[in-house]
């Protein structure tokens, strides 16, 4: 889509603090310099903002999308930043709408068993203060210590417990969007099922801001699992590791989580933590969770996963059944991300998904690509899911011009592999936002494709709604 | 929409003939007249095509499109016409695409747990091919042994097992669609999770046909519940027993359905079935089912949920664990609308749908609605999910004038009712079609109705697929 896109000018700006008051309005270079990325891992996605606005109300959000819509402003709604696509950066400059002042809960529904809460709300404060009423959100991003609801849904989150529990959609009953026009509307809601009208919901659910602004949700919770207990189990080798997963999602128990972590990505986790996991002459290792209502019967399940991946290969089964020792593991899991950032800031952190049946044939085409392109490439992720978090890593012995070189090829490469070889799709959970919009399209058919556009023009006519994501 | 449509000319047809062949179509009034109307109960609905096609493979209705798009022809897809809303109804005539002759089975991938089908396939034929390999699709639609596939996503079906498995939705990964422009496009895929583009496969769930035409389906497989029984539980008042439902959807166990059919319903379908069931004395009963892969888990909540029944003013508490008892007491549940229907041709059927905790409000409307209008309000249906097939009978004393007056009021007062008082939805699982088109409108935003008229007019520009239905 090519727009011209209007200056801010004064007289805007002087609009834009009549609407949300002065102390919402950031115009410093230096204040301004933290919306300019999130947390994807290459500077040059990073563009400053024209100006931040943080609303306290949704009719802010509205008044301020009346303005952008008015003089075609292009306008980037930001959670916490905490993305790993360039979802939240300002390409085009503009307006920045953060989110970060709209985070209370508006009511907990314990009738209906649902919670509403504004979009800013951290994802880990909601359980927290659910906690009480032995209720809690099934979803569970890895960054849930810094993440917002608002992101979660722009992005359909998964993370840790997608394997039992589904992504962040499943769960998301009612949304409020802002539209780029500046209406405000309301979508789903507290009802198990709905044909009144097209699915806007789950439309909005995922499209990374694009079409709109969601300004609060409606969440359906479960009540909370009263026993959780974890297995770690190490392998030789990442290939005997990855392959029992397929046999875990046959056997008709369902863990809550079946998280695959190689060597190296533990090696550096625990390095960068101070932590110790037992990790000589391991290869890979699998963290699975159970959860459910009943103790005896999450032992059992415990007992027949554990018993499963002795006979395929584990070295050990090592079980954690206390929340201190549970903690730790997870936190040696959740870490890796920013470790290997540490240890190789020049990176590319992907999010590849496959058919359960494919998982094992992911890892021989890492190995190919890390061999003919001279990079390392460790690998982690939801593997009970089919979605991979491997990291191309560049070779520090090696120039950025070569890394600039080389990064494009092995992304189409394994891009082509994944969806073309295995049918699987180049996001499972971070999104296409920014870095990823050249792959979207190469790896589209064009009548899908088309569609995208079709309703990206339908939506935003202006194409001021988040540009320059998703659609090329 | 205002469309000029083209007029089906000899020389269409034979272009017609030529892609679908001569046995294909269908021509004569006589043989035309099925196709006129689904199983809404309204003979002024009723609308006959200008031609029949009965496609045998997803390249001929892509083609046959392709001509409907150049000359502007209304086409109305069609699965078994087993709908309730009237979507399948060509009410602009022009060509009726009917599903019928696509019913093969593609592929049952036991590695990935999906199945492939053809839209026309039978819903229970699908479960009957699966049953000797221990596995089943969690759709459960009342008419399963007529309805098919490619209906089910076009309403996005629920029935009898949602309050567990969740309606159709949840289990489709992939969706062939052939758009109104004639090109064949594949959403979604046999992963997990998927940010990779918007979400055209939900937005196409649930589209009654009206952004183009489902061809074929992957849907995801769970392994057989290796338990079920049934609890009948007679209550004296229909408050009563609805009023216990969500009492027992709070108390931790997700039963497989919680059903509630009033006395009435109950009594004309066991008449029209030549059935017994202890009726006396008994003002409305609950059918609730649970399942489960530990046969000693599922009895444990049998009686737990029994228990709480009896608490709560049960009359009785029924136990059928055996097949044959199980299937008895589902025929009658399953047969209410025909034997309504019997009884009372001239109804109106309704679907809607309240949040949990609301579902005892709405049978002291439908009292206040019967009272008021004269007319009798038999009701029924899935409470676990809150959608209850209130049926609204014309009194046989009243003129047909008169119920043609007073129907449309009654609707609107429901309608208002459960959305503005309830926050509920005028259709849970049935659709809106024909039938509630103007309903539809009168209770959603203007905010809300113009994204589902944008969304309509960008994926089917010329209002050539399935026009007349959802929109006004």
């Amino acid at each position: 889509m090519s727009v011209t896109y209007g200056s801010l000018t004064p007289e805007i700006v002087e609009q834009l603090i009549h609407i949300v008051s002065r102390k919402n309005v950031i115009m410093t270079s230096e204040r301004m310099e933290h919306y300019s990325h999130d947390e994807t891992n290459a500077e040059e996605y990073a563009h400053m903002p024209d100006i931040v606005v943080t609303p306290e109300r949704t009719q802010q959000i509205a008044d301020v999308m009346k303005i952008a819509s008015r003089y075609t402003i292009p306008v980037t709604p930001r959670g916490a930043g905490s993305g790993l696509s360039g979802g939240a950066i300002p390409v085009y400059g503009g307006i920045v709408i953060s989110l970060e002042k709209m985070n209370r809960i508006l009511e907990i529904d314990e009738k209906n068993l649902t919670v509403s809460a504004e979009a800013g709300i951290i994802t880990n404060e909601l359980n927290e203060r659910l906690k009480s009423r032995n209720l809690f959100f099934a979803g569970y991003p890895m960054s849930l210590e810094t993440c917002v609801l608002g992101g979660n849904i722009a992005e359909n989150a998964g993370g840790g417990k997608a394997v039992k529990y589904g992504v962040t959609g499943r769960y998301v009953m009612e949304l409020e969007v802002v539209t780029p026009a500046g209406d405000i509307v309301h979508l789903g809601g507290k009802v198990s099922k709905d044909v009144s009208g097209y699915d806007l919901k789950n439309l909005y659910i995922g499209s990374e801001g694009t079409l709109g602004i969601v300004s609060s949700a409606t969440i359906r919770l479960l009540g909370l699992p009263q026993s959780t207990s974890d297995l770690l189990v190490p392998f030789r080798t990442p290939q005997e590791a990855i392959s029992v997963v397929p046999l875990i999602m046959k056997m008709g128990i369902i863990p809550t989580s079946i998280e695959f972590m190689d060597a190296s990505s533990v090696q550096m986790s625990c390095s960068n933590l101070n932590e110790s996991l037992p990790i000589e002459g391991v290869g890979a290792m699998l963290l699975i969770e159970l959860d459910g209502s009943r103790e005896a019967q999450v032992e059992q399940d415990l007992i027949t996963v554990g018993e499963l991946c002795e006979t395929h290969g584990a070295m050990e089964v090592y079980i954690a059944e206390d929340a201190h020792t549970r903690e730790r593991i997870w936190s040696v899991r959740r870490n890796i991300a920013e470790a290997i950032k540490v240890y190789s800031p020049i990176q590319s952190l992907e999010d590849i998904v496959v058919p359960i049946a494919s998982i094992p044939d992911v890892l021989p085409e890492l190995e190919r690509l890390s061999q003919r392109y001279d990079v390392s490439i460790p690998c982690y992720g939801h593997a009970g899911d089919g979605n991979l978090h491997a990291t191309i890593v560049k070779n520090p012995a090696s120039s950025m011009e070569h890394w600039h070189e080389i990064e494009p090829q092995i992304l189409s490469e394994l891009y082509r592999f994944i969806v073309g070889e295995l049918k699987g799709k180049i996001s499972g959970e971070h999104g296409i936002g920014l870095k990823r919009k050249a792959f979207l399209k190469e790896t589209s058919s064009s009548e899908e494709y088309a569609l995208f556009k079709a309703i990206k023009q339908a939506l935003d006519p202006h194409g001021i709604m988040n540009p320059g994501k998703i659609l090329i």
